[in-house]
């Protein structure tokens, strides 16, 4: 029965390797592909995806499995086993009608979205919404077999955790958060730099910094994007950034948070490569790698020393007269409606109340005709003023429209994980700031590789923080962290 | 039955977005790519071409495909069931064992050519060339089941086209081209252009020509490569230049040869779309589309003398005095080794030697052996001095490397049809000359659409030419064009 094994991995091999297509198709989409190839475009990803929903819902694959698992003791074959389980059961539970219904509504759903946010009218997204919903709480129904369905569909993101400990804990973030957001707010705020910022000199200091946190151009490469994101796994992950002529931040902070991504990625032990344990394990293992990058190492103290050297060789004067002055500037908090534009401390809290409002429109709690309202009532609550249009609050984020529920809380707890790691990172290297204050976070990437990346998918997500940092995670470091940041840079 | 026609066409629509993919996959490692990302794309690539295989052999495909010819009436129903019964027979014949044997040694063997080219060093490569040719033996014997071998290989890239026939018409062309070639060599020979020429100029004005003959940069791009190409079909058609800072013609004319068979793609019937009929008809019909682009329209004298104010506004002086010097420049017919830099004249005899010589090899009547001596007696016969290496003679193409036997001859056949072609559009736009005059080559281009491109796979390819010329392609218009070119450049 060693048979069973081995061939259902090298099954699940050619699986992996025609996936991995499907994602270069993607970045291909939203990096290279003429506008005018759409259509075509649409039908090539499809046929791709009903040959990859044939492979997971393969008959052969329930025997293999079954005989697989009968004669496997060691941890990884167990792990590749867990994952190959869980995408068979959950590929073989969505009848696939509904599943090619959902690829069709989400598909033109995004469309419709756009077109609602350009007109800032709700209403004429409400419908499609309505349909969105009600397909995922059925696929939900579907997965949960009886169980939560908001559980179901996040496990799909964040397998092992549930709607109502993300509750807890973000119950437990949310007014400490809210309290820290009004003190900044009310103390004096950081300069803004000024100037114009030549976006090839940002695309050229971006490659640096992708280097300084390690990521490996010989099996990546970074290309513009309207939307930054990373894409593959194994020995081609590219990332993709953005510049903005007066706002440096963006590209610099874009790059680092995804090269966090891609790092996670290219950083996987080599022996896992196009297997089930050749990828980051969560949504939430995944953030908490691009958001320490990004934050916890990128936004530090020392590390912004570094980066205010290099910004002054790349663009001369740009209003900022020192480092201390230029670390404040660059964690500056200010009022503002969009999520992915807030910066870490109230990032949480857009997150937040996306968590609640979904959570509560796929229990049935809540409509979508109340969910305008109930979105503008709960900003104004935590922010402290009103939404004023729709793409300023409801029709904001493309999450939705595409079907993406049981996401967003992921970011979050991305967070938190990236919190307790930086908490036991600090732990381990008492001298880091030393070297991040020559911009060297080698000794800070390599601990993130040996106690996170390398593993791939071979423990579950809070198995894998609780090896890495001793204890199972919880939202305090983060909100330690947090506080002690933002007190020091605006003197509460 | 007309069901069995609907599921055939369904399923092979399906395999052709497959297919698409595999082609844009080899797009992306030309240009794309990391360097390091190699490996992990081989087994993706491999993953896909299990798919399209399986799928091409699929046993329904009998079925439906006998069931949907006693049925279907019309041109375009019986012209995508010939292509389809061909590409099932082609998949069905070879032995499995056999195909991913060749695709193997092949893969291999185009390493073990590039090294032993690099090292000037046939007998390094002469094995492994040997083993890929019993291999191409074996499956043209497969596929010609008793018939000629060759001929079996040729109809991979040209249907409906024997060696016998392209003999008879190649020896046909090899004595004029030589009386020709020696008497152009003998004149006095034209200026060759001076000074650097800025790549991004380059560029900008490829772009400029890319559009000036009717590519669609919407359905398209154009990026640089190591070597130009065309890739895709309908409505994702991508090209590949290069720039050379001494020679502008390279950047020029290669960009205007793949705009000339991506046109091609782009210009066939819509309704044709990711069907079989979707794709150009052969290599020889492709090659005739980005011949007349290049050589008929884009090297004529109308043509040249827009285009030498375009370069003068591109990069001021560059040593050449007027249009007529700019013409003969452009056509400078000089002695060399390499096939891809040779000037139109002289092209076709390094195409009919490489036939002679791959035809001999299939047959068995050439041995690897006898290889290099007869490629250097046949190249001093012809072009009248000695190969000086094998990196200027036999190790200079990478196509037998690769398993490409049948390949060369429709270089010159696409030459012997852009020839007939383009009579008979001299022949529907009398004033061609002063629309070319003015950098306009919509009248022409429009012409190739309408009467060769839109078709696509619709007819076969001699009656594809024959209906847009009215008659039967002969070597006979393309050798008095190229006698009347020539004799008036060189004063002959």
């Amino acid at each position: 029965m060693a048979d069973a094994y081995t061939d259902l991995m090298a099954f699940s091999r050619e699986t992996q390797a025609l996936a991995a297509i499907a994602g270069r198709l993607e970045w291909d989409q939203e990096t290279m592909m003429p506008r005018g190839a759409a259509a075509q475009r649409a039908e090539e990803s499809a046929a791709l995806e009903a040959v990859l929903h044939a492979r997971r819902t393969d008959p052969r694959m329930a025997d293999w499995i079954a005989a697989a698992e009968t004669n496997s003791t060691d941890n990884v074959a167990k792990a590749q086993l867990r994952h190959i389980r869980r995408g068979f059961e959950r590929a073989s539970k969505v009848p696939a009608a509904l599943a090619s219904e959902l690829a069709r509504v989400t598909s033109a759903a995004q469309g419709v979205w756009a077109e609602a946010r350009a007109n800032d009218d709700f209403a004429a997204f409400a419908p499609t919404l309505e349909r969105v919903i009600a397909l995922r709480r059925e696929e939900g129904a579907a997965l949960a077999a009886g169980g939560d369905v908001y559980d179901a569909l996040l496990s799909d993101y964040e397998p092992g955790t549930t709607g109502a400990e993300l509750e807890a804990m973000f119950g437990a973030l949310r007014p400490e958060l809210r309290a820290l957001r009004a003190a900044a707010l009310e103390a004096a705020s950081p300069a803004q730099v000024q100037g114009r910022f030549d976006p090839d000199a940002q695309m050229k200091l971006t490659l640096k910094l992708a280097e300084a946190f390690g990521y490996d151009m010989q099996r990546g490469r970074v290309d513009k994007a309207v939307h930054p994101f990373s894409s593959g796994s194994g020995l081609d992950v590219r990332i993709t950034t953005r510049t903005s002529a007066n706002d440096p931040f963006n590209c610099i902070y874009s790059t680092i948070h995804e090269v966090g991504h891609a790092c996670y990625e290219q950083n996987i032990d080599d022996a896992y490569l196009l297997t089930p344990l050749g990828s980051g394990v969560s949504m939430g293992v995944h953030e908490s790698q691009s958001r320490i990058y990004e934050n916890q190492l990128g936004r530090s103290r020392a590390f912004t020393a570094w980066l205010f050297g290099e910004m002054r060789d790349a663009f001369g004067d740009f209003g900022i007269p020192d480092e201390d002055a230029f670390y404040a500037t660059v964690n500056r908090v200010n009022n503002g409606f969009i999520r992915t534009e807030s910066d870490e401390l109230q990032y949480n809290l857009h997150v937040l109340l996306r968590f609640d409002l979904e959570r509560a429109l796929i229990a049935g709690d809540l409509t979508v005709r109340d969910l305008e309202a109930a979105w503008n009532d709960r900003f104004l609550a935590d922010f402290g003023f009103a939404v004023d249009k729709p793409s300023n609050g409801v029709l904001q984020d493309v999450h939705w429209s595409v079907g993406l529920f049981g996401y967003f809380p992921t970011y979050s707890l991305g967070n938190v994980y990236a919190g307790c790691l930086h908490e036991a990172l600090r732990r381990a290297v008492p001298d880091l700031d030393t070297q991040l204050g020559q911009g060297d976070t080698r000794t800070a990437t390599r601990w993130l590789k040996d106690n996170v990346q390398c593993h791939g998918g071979l423990y579950e997500p809070r198995d894998l923080i609780e090896r890495a940092t001793g204890a199972a995670p919880t939202e305090g470091p983060l909100l330690a962290y947090l506080k002690d940041k933002f007190s020091r840079i605006y003197a509460l």
